[in-house]
């Protein structure tokens, strides 16, 4: 498969000149992009611009509304809920993301549930805009069904991920965004191009069994057995149930539906502001501590350094920002041809 | 090693006892045995009982506060912070859970830092409360060193647990109540006990390299790789630096040192009501929605049917009420004796 090495301007120029063709208005077009290259940079393909073409065809056939009326409601001193009214996700999820952090701001807390949004992309982005202002970020986010239950042989939960971030003073801010499945379904195919074996625990078959062989597997396993299948269930009460919204194997599908139907997502998304607990100075002093400490602990054999979590994504993003960001083939021919 | 079955009224009544004859008040006493006979009806005795003569030792030597003067400083809307000066962790934590529940009662969202705190039991106990009154519990709290950070050799981190309480109608709430290391050290020690072979992933010798042999076991794994040391990382940030508390490595350990010293601990207490963020019933007639289907999903070969997270505890909870609590020769004897 060829590759082409674009720089991360031109990529945005060219995601923002889709979504303004296909009805989307300047100053949204300008925050999904953002939303979306900054997936790229980190190295987070899966949640990049080769979404595009899903957003463009759902805009297009009208299930994503290209100019959504969303509405606040504030339900409480520290609560809101963000009707998105079909919109793109990713301009849902910053505007539920804004008012938890101006919640948070004068509150304290603020808790945020999104309804009737989409696919909103990668949700580092979300809890660094919480880091951003001094302020502990938590979103969560269930997707549609293909992971196997602890103890069960079919789907039924989605990879459902789950993101923090915290600000430090000194060290940029640590972000963790993981899914609860063992890992993404794209790196189960990647395993087949090259022909190789997949580790016991990432993935099951027809029957629900372990399978080692990638062009065998049919659902996922959550990451961590009957832990991480918690942690699933907890995203999923959180980001769906919360809101009244569909859950499990009743979330809308990405792919293979109705182009024109809305998925009506709901998301989950908080702030917490460190002052209301402790000084904020000593906060991030100590985030600072603990980041260091754990930089200068003995790695293990084979590891050069231990590091924090968002690390790898956060260096991906520097080699990115310099050398450019590989598309696909099909990513790049629909959007620069 | 012998041992001795006892009622869960009978264990109850030797715990308030001995708590009361190293001064603490009835009221409190009856609280904290509550908590720990809580753990052991559970299955989870690490939790339980088997603390108590710790407990005992720090009341008697002054390390922990008989009669704490515990003062709740309100520093916000739907944040507070719980002083504990030092008294039992099972109070305090339950005065900061009960201020979490008000808070959330009148205004959506409690979310209160304990801080002079000591160790408070099964993490279970506290989600539990905030369930029984029809919110969210979510409850975090750090623990002494003793688990090995991912691409590390030496621990950093303790176990650090982590636990959700998620209500329902027709069904009994839903506890998540996860330790974030592979198991706990004591099922390392039960194995070798028994002779066998413990799996690669649990933990690792004092080269910091996986052994399967529990006998050379030094530090235990987060459990799932990066994803539980990321978790591992939350649960300290939240139970210890947001509060300005001592993390990671710096915890003072629960046993070996200076029964005198108060171990100055933090915890994390929120509750989220769901009544801020749809209607009760439908969230709670979807919960109940979401546990019947994952217990009629298909269940994998070798296990008869799909649980929810805390459904094994709930069932030797029902056990145990009826068939009484086995505790080990030395704990029985320290309690009856």
């Amino acid at each position: 498969m060829n590759e082409f090495i674009v720089s991360h301007n031109e990529l945005k120029e060219r995601c923002i000149r889709k979504f303004m063709d296909a009805g989307v208005p300047e100053k949204d077009a300008n925050i999904a992009t953002d939303v979306l290259v900054h997936a790229n940079l980190r190295g987070v393909d899966s949640h990049g611009t080769m979404r595009m073409e899903h957003y463009i065809k759902k805009l297009t056939a009208g299930g994503i509304h290209a100019t959504p009326t969303i509405q606040v409601r504030e339900t409480g001193p520290v609560t809101s809920v963000v009707d998105g009214d079909d919109g793109l996700g990713h301009i849902v999820a910053y505007r539920a993301m804004e008012e938890a952090i101006d919640l948070a701001k004068t509150k304290g807390v603020g808790m945020v549930g999104a309804v009737n949004s989409s696919h909103c992309g990668a949700l580092s982005y979300f809890v660094e805009m919480a880091a951003e202002n001094r302020l502990i970020g938590m979103v969560m986010c269930n997707t549609d069904s293909g992971v196997v239950p602890f103890g069960g042989r079919s789907s039924f939960f989605g990879t459902n991920p789950i993101a923090y971030g915290f600000p430090a003073k000194r060290n940029p801010p640590v972000i963790l965004d993981m899914a609860t499945s063992t890992v993404a379904f794209g790196k189960v195919m990647d395993y087949s191009q090259r022909g190789k074996q997949i580790p016991a625990e990432w993935a099951v078959d027809a029957e629900g069994r372990s399978t080692t062989d990638p062009d065998k597997v049919r659902y996922m396993n959550h990451f961590g057995g009957a832990k991480g299948f918690g942690m699933a269930f907890v995203v999923d009460v959180f980001s769906s149930i919360l809101m009244g919204a569909a859950f499990g194997p009743h979330v809308k599908g990405m792919y293979g539906a109705d182009y024109a139907q809305p998925r009506k997502l709901a998301q989950f998304f908080c702030a917490v502001n460190p002052s209301y607990f402790t000084e904020t100075d000593r906060f991030l002093e100590q985030m600072d501590q603990l980041i260091d400490e754990l930089h200068t602990a003995e790695p293990a054999e084979g590891f050069s350094r231990v590091l924090v979590p968002g690390e790898p994504e956060m260096m991906q993003k520097e080699k990115r920002l310099v050398e450019g960001i590989p598309l696909p083939e099909a990513v790049y021919r629909f959007l620069f041809d």
